[in-house]
């Protein structure tokens, strides 16, 4: 008898769950059929009925790292100008488990997609999304007076900001005895009061 | 008859630049024994004779990176102060073709060290040793009085550094055509000048 609806529905839960697991331990690199069957204690030929290739896997990973970014918890937004930077850029560094695991997997992903001329193209475009959503912050700042005169146009702001996060997330995820919360917290305050 | 001892040292050469352009073209997570055979036109089982494992291959490949990282020609740091810390900094860029490939391949590198605890290890002491070779610099300027009296003590200065420009890289390798040597060079530029 095939499995009901609810059923089926709960499998793909834990299929995710799983692959997830395997990314955050071991990264794009270890991501393996074999591995996401040993996480879930299933034969690979169980899963070939979910992924029928690698490529299905990876797609399935790539989306779940999207979604997972995008339904993730954030911070309140009621300030503006660079109080709003701050928050956008607090949203995104390892400080807690969950944020860690998620910029781990991300930074896995870099590799995958350098090799890949439509997946970086893809992560480009992410690039452009997130530098485009924190310029309007910059352009109130600017408007507020917070900004010093010598200071650059917003969108090149912008991309220095994303620039000082994802280089924090890399030193952080691989030195988190060094750079623990209230260290990374402090070196974005410190880039923000740079730029008054 | 054995190849002579000069043969087997232009062969190995041979074998480290195929390494290296599989790297640069596929990063670590498509580096295997058949891709490098492929590259040189010889068989998987002459290779086995220099890596009879994929670990084997991997470490040389690390080590390559670590090399030729130690070897690239740098800029000449006859300044002091901030302005050797910009020296640091574009000597560290992907600006001309051979940076792009060495961080990219850095870049696919960071997937397999976080799935390794030996290699995050290195990866994290590779960085203490970054942060420590700026942080003089920074104690020139500090000492010069090119440094704003708000900004934060010389160890965390280093490590914004270090973020930014890795920052900078990822962003840039993703997308060379907005981050061109003339802008990664205006952001690097307008980072240092936010210190002041």
């Amino acid at each position: 008898m095939p499995p009901a609806p609810g059923d089926r529905e709960a499998r793909r839960k834990d299929v995710s769950e799983a692959v997830w697991h395997v990314l955050a331990d071991k990264g794009f690199g270890g991501l393996t059929l074999r591995a996401v069957a040993t996480t879930m204690n299933v034969s690979t030929g169980m899963l070939m009925h979910y992924f029928p290739t690698k490529r299905a896997l990876i797609t399935h990973a790539l989306d779940l790292l999207e979604v997972r970014t995008a339904e993730r918890p954030r911070r309140a937004r009621p300030a503006e100008g660079l109080a709003s930077v701050r928050t956008v850029l607090l949203d995104i560094l390892p400080l807690a488990p969950d944020d860690i695991a998620r910029n781990r997997i991300w930074v896995s992903s870099w590799d995958l997609a350098l090799a890949d001329d439509g997946l970086a193209a893809e992560q480009a475009e992410r690039y452009t999304r997130l530098r485009a959503a924190i310029r309007p912050h910059f352009e109130d700042a600017r408007r507020l007076g917070e900004l010093s005169s010598a200071t650059a146009e917003v969108e090149q702001l912008a991309a220095s900001a994303v620039a000082f996060t994802h280089g924090l997330v890399v030193q952080a995820l691989f030195d988190p005895g060094r750079f623990p919360e209230d260290v990374q917290t402090e070196m974005l305050d410190g880039f923000i009061d740079s730029l008054r």
